[in-house]
C-alpha cells in the first residue's frame, strides 16, 4: 500500500511552525505495519490543487492536513471536491454540530463557517470534538483520501477516534501486526542501537525502530509473530533494566501519578532551574490533584532561604547550584509540605552563568523521603528548554524508581 | 524566485525523527525576504529522482538535505550527477579533508568515502566543518541546486558560514518581499478575519495568513510594497488595540520579561490550575533570574492557606475557584515576594469536577500591584493541556498590560 502525506500550511513554509502532523502520523501507522513513501508540504490556497493531482497518480491513501478551516486561504476541501469531480452538499448535522460549539462559548457562528458543513458527494466526514471543522474520508476508484483538520489537538483526537480506526477496520485488514514499545532514560541512540539490535535481530527480528529525544530513547519494535515479541520484551528488560521507564506511550508524569496514587503517597516539588515545569507537568495529568498539593519555585537565593528555610550559609559556602544546597531544598520542602518524596532542582540552564567548574548544563537534585535523602549530579544539554526537560525527567524518574520500590 | 526543497530520509517518514531543515531554512530565507514555494521528503534511496526531476521542472533554487553519506542509501549526489548529465570528478582537496578529519580520530577511511570527494562537473564544494560530506553548489542553465548534508550541525554549519553567504552574494541580489506579524490574543480565528480582511483587501494587501492557536491568532501580511505593510499596521493596531501582544515572534513569556527588565520589575506567580506552567513559561526566558525569584504551585487548599496566607473562610465560603480566593492568592504571594506584581490563577482544568455553576473551563486570574488589584473570569478550554496554556496566556497578558502601562 503507497501512502502519501500532504501537510498544507504556509506557515510551515514560512518556519513558523514545526510539521509535527508527519511524525504523528508515520508513528501510527508504522504501529500497524504501514510507512509514508512521500510527503510535501505546500502553502494554504491553491498550491494544493498540483500536488494532489501528483499524489492522486501514485498513491492508494492521501493523507491531507489543513486548509480546513473558516478562512479564505482554507480551499483543502473545495480543490479536492473539484479534483474528483464531486460535487459540495451540506450536511445539516455538520451545521448543528457547528451552531452548538458556538452556542457553548454564547456565540452565533458566522457565514463562512457554513463552508464547513459542505462535503464532496459520498464522503465519510468525522465531527470535530475540538474544533468546528470536520474531517473528510472520501473513496475515490481504489484510493482513499483522508482530509484531517490542521491544529494538532483537532488532528489527534479525530485521528485516533475516528480516521485510524476506520482505516483499520475498512483498508488495512489483512496485517495483523503488534507493536511493543520501550521508553529508556539515560541512554544514547547509537549506544542504545548498538548495544540492543543484534540481539533482537538474532531473534528474527527485522522492523525495530528508534525514535529519540533528549537523553532517552523510545524503542520499538513490530512483528505479526507474538512470541517474537514476548521474547523481545525479556532481552530488552535485561539490557536495560530500570533505565525503562514506560511501556507503551505513557508519559513520565502519567507514570508518576499512577503509581503515587496506587501506593497513596504525596509528591512535592521545589524548583530552582526548571522553573515550575515538573509542576507543570504532574499538574498536566488528571487526578494529580491527589497526589500533588505543594510546589514551589524558588528561582531566587532570597527565595531558597525564605520559603525552603535553606541555610544562608549552605548557599554561601556551597553555592546555589551544589549537593547542599538541593538537600536542603529538598528537606525544606518535605517539611513544609509534610509530602511523602519532594525533589529539589538546582543547575545552570544557561546560556550564561556557566563557568569551568560549573559549565552550563550542570544540574543538581535531591530527593528527601522520612526515612532518606539521596542526590545525583548531570550534565545535561546546553540548551536551556532541552536542559528544563532533561532536568525534569530525571527528578520525576528519581520519584517513579523511589514509587517503584516500596 | 521559486525555491523548493527536498529533504531525504526515511527516518523523518518514520516519524523517528522531526524535520527541523525545513524551518531552519525557511527562517533564513525569510529572513531575505525570500520563501520556500514547496518542500518534499523522501526516503533515502532511488525516489529522489522523481522529486528533483519535478522539482527541476518548476523551481529556480532547489535545496537538497541528506543522502550525501558514505552507506549504500546515499545517492543523492550521484542522482543529481546522472538527471543533470554531469559527470563525477574527484577532487583531491577534499579527499584530503576527509583523510585529515579521519586522521584525528586515529581512523582510516573506508573505500566508500571516496564516493564522498566526487563532485559533478562544474559544481561548487562546500568542505564539511562538523562531518565528511562536503556540500555541493550546482549552476544548472538558470538554476542553482544546493545539496546539504542531512545531520543538523554539518548542515547549520555549512548554511551559515558558506551557502547563505555564496547565495547571498550571487543569487539574492534584491529582497522583494517584506513580512508583517501580529499575534493577537482572545478571538477566534474566523470573527478576526471577518473584521481585518476587508479593510486589508482595501488597501490592495492579498497575501493575508492566519495561523490559530488555542484563544489566538497569528495574522500575517506579506507585500513588496512597504507603503502598504505601514497602512496594514495602523489598521490593525487600530482594530484591536490591546489584543496586540507582539510583533514578530517573539513569544508572551519573552515580552513580559522583556518589559520587566526594562522596567526593572519583580514578577511573582501563585497558581493553582495552570500548576506552575506561568513560571515554567518566564524561566524559558534567558535572564528571567533577574524580574523572577519567587513561584508558588498551591494545588491544594492547605497550601493556599499555609503558604500564601489565604484565609479558610474565604475557601470555605466563596471555594477555591473564586474572585475571592484568587484575589487572597495574588495578595500573599506579593506580600511574601515582595514582587512589584503578583498573579494567581485557580480553574477547573477538568476533566472532572466541573459543575453547572462552575463547569470545566472556569478559570478566575487576579494580579495584585502595590497600588491595586484586579481580576478577571474566563471560560476556557475543557482540554486539560489546552486549558493551562490558554490561563497561562491570560495570566502572562494582564502582566505584560500592567508593564505596558507604566
Amino acid at each position: 500500500m503507497k501512502i502519501e502525506v500532504i501537510n498544507t500550511g504556509t506557515e510551515i513554509l514560512l518556519g513558523h511552525v514545526t510539521n509535527t502532523h508527519l511524525g504523528y502520523l508515520a508513528k501510527e501507522l508504522f504501529s500497524i505495519g504501514h510507512r509514508i513513501e512521500r510527503q510535501i508540504t505546500v502553502p494554504d490556497g491553491e498550491a494544493i490543487r498540483q500536488a494532489l493531482s501528483e499524489s492522486l497518480n501514485r498513491a492508494d491513501l492521501i493523507l491531507i492536513t489543513g486548509g480546513l478551516g473558516p478562512t479564505s486561504d482554507d480551499i483543502t476541501r473545495e480543490i479536492t471536491a473539484e479534483l474528483l469531480d464531486k460535487p459540495l452538499q451540506f450536511i445539516p448535522e455538520i451545521w448543528n454540530h457547528i451552531v452548538e460549539r458556538f452556542k457553548r462559548r454564547e456565540k452565533i457562528p458566522a457565514d463562512n463557517n457554513k463552508r464547513q458543513a459542505m462535503i464532496p458527494e459520498g464522503a465519510i466526514y468525522f465531527q470535530n470534538e475540538n474544533g468546528t471543522a470536520p474531517g473528510l474520508l472520501i473513496p475515490y476508484n481504489h484510493q482513499i483520501l483522508v482530509l484531517l483538520p490542521g491544529p494538532p489537538r483537532e488532528l489527534t483526537l479525530m485521528w485516533e477516534k475516528q480516521a485510524f480506526p476506520w482505516l483499520k477496520q475498512n483498508l488495512f485488514k489483512s496485517t495483523e501486526i503488534v507493536q511493543k514499545q520501550w521508553r529508556i532514560l539515560g541512554i544514547g541512540e547509537s549506544d542504545l542501537e548498538r548495544e540492543i539490535e543484534p540481539k533482537l535481530r538474532a531473534i528474527g527480528l527485522t522492523e525495530i525502530g528508534y525514535c529519540a529525544r533528549a537523553g532517552e530513547v523510545d524503542l520499538r519494535v513490530i512483528s505479526s509473530n507474538r512470541s517474537h515479541l514476548d521474547q523481545a520484551h525479556q532481552i530488552v528488560t535485561k539490557t536495560f533494566g530500570k533505565a525503562i521507564y514506560s511501556l507503551g506511550n505513557q508519559s513520565m508524569e502519567a507514570i508518576v501519578v499512577e503509581l503515587a496514587q496506587r501506593q497513596n503517597r504525596k509528591i512535592a516539588t521545589a524548583e530552582s532551574c526548571t522553573g515550575g515545569l515538573i509542576a507543570h507537568r504532574l499538574t498536566l495529568v488528571s487526578g494529580s490533584s491527589s497526589v500533588f498539593e505543594y510546589g514551589w519555585v524558588t528561582y531566587a537565593n532570597a527565595a531558597k532561604i525564605k520559603e525552603l528555610k535553606v541555610p544562608s550559609e549552605t548557599l554561601n559556602q556551597f553555592g546555589a547550584v551544589s549537593r547542599e544546597t538541593v538537600l536542603a531544598m529538598a528537606q525544606g520542602a518535605l517539611d513544609e509540605s509534610h509530602a511523602d518524596i519532594a525533589v529539589a532542582v538546582s543547575g545552570i540552564a544557561g546560556p550564561t552563568e556557566g563557568n569551568a567548574e560549573r559549565p552550563v548544563g550542570t544540574c543538581w537534585i535531591a530527593w528527601a523521603t522520612k526515612d532518606r535523602t539521596w542526590t545525583e549530579n548531570y550534565l545535561l544539554s546546553q540548551n536551556r528548554e532541552t536542559f528544563k526537560m532533561m532536568a525534569s525527567q530525571q527528578a520525576l524518574d528519581g520519584i517513579r524508581q523511589w514509587l517503584s520500590s516500596l
